[in-house]
């Protein structure tokens, strides 16, 4: 894509997120969000066939930019136990950066609830998540990282849940904890119960 | 309050769960959800004075559910570390009945986020768990539960988190696992990494 078209797509991506956040993602019409980018309509339906497509969009990259984050952790040389709590780590730093986000981050949520083609979107990278993060603790029971008897796909659901509930508890009430710390501590509890006992 | 005046402001609620549902709480008028009810607005006004006062009233209807089936759990004679564990299992009973009730579920999020008062009625229960939970750790620090050195204010951010996010994924994705035994092995990974080491 060239460079001016490139910045087209950022600018309509920028304002449509001012745009949702504001009014919410029904009351968005495509003219408000060609104005406060500075595009015309023309240009807006040359990059987004719709304003559905846009808001998917969007959605894409915020998921995409969670996953490069915290998968950048996942080095072989690493025991998996010791890649997990990078992961925790970096997580938490998404968090805390996260707040502020609860507007755009609820327009998700809410956008899943009603709309089937949302909700796949937002529904698949999680399903996906779980495969990622059972191959990994199938890894680490190898390694010695946790005991042979924990149940890799039960452990990744619980392991996805208490991210999923620090990023809503971190959006909707920021100042209520250091939610970094709290993110850190609760992967290494987690990863406490998991280890072999015998250790 | 009269058998028949109580049967109203039970049917009103009804109506509006289902209203709020379908469309949305804004789009929602009190019009439809008198009509829905079967109730004269003179009626709707004399139990509720507005659309929001009636939202409250549903959502402490549900955090006031969980709250009582969840600290129903809490016998002193038993060890905390027990009465963690069945907490969790009741939990994990809730949890799998709340797939269903997605929409209402995000209508609570969504008016969080967009109104100062129902932000203050979601937060305030959150932050009150917070506490009892946080007493509840230091308890069992004393009676051998968990270990000296847990930062209880941060494990029972932890247990809050894990019980936020399950909730948030059985509602969204009720089919991807089993909720209930996935909320059972996420308290007992937690407990399990909170327990004495010396043990």
């Amino acid at each position: 894509m060239q460079t001016r078209s490139k910045e087209t797509r950022s600018q309509i991506k920028k304002a449509a997120i001012e745009e949702f956040c504001r009014s919410g993602y029904d009351a968005a019409s495509v003219s408000d969000i060609c104005r406060k980018a500075g595009v015309s309509k023309g240009a807006f339906y040359y990059h987004f066939s719709s304003k559905q497509v846009l808001f998917l969009a969007i959605m894409e990259d915020w998921l995409q930019g969670i996953d490069t984050q915290l998968f950048a952790n996942r080095v072989p040389e690493k025991k998996v136990i010791q890649s997990i709590q990078d992961m925790g780590s970096t997580l938490g730093v998404i968090f805390q950066a996260a707040s502020g986000q609860l507007p755009m981050f609820m327009e998700f949520m809410v956008q899943a609830s009603r709309d089937k083609e949302v909700w796949n979107a937002v529904i698949a990278p999680y399903r996906q998540y779980q495969q990622s993060f059972s191959g990994l603790i199938n890894e680490g029971k190898k390694d010695g990282s946790f005991r042979k008897d924990v149940d890799a796909g039960e452990a990744a659901w619980v392991l996805i849940s208490l991210a999923v509930g620090i990023l809503l508890q971190g959006v909707v009430d920021p100042r209520a904890a250091d939610w970094e710390s709290v993110t850190n501590k609760g992967v290494q509890m987690i990863l406490d119960g998991l280890h072999r006992r015998e250790a």
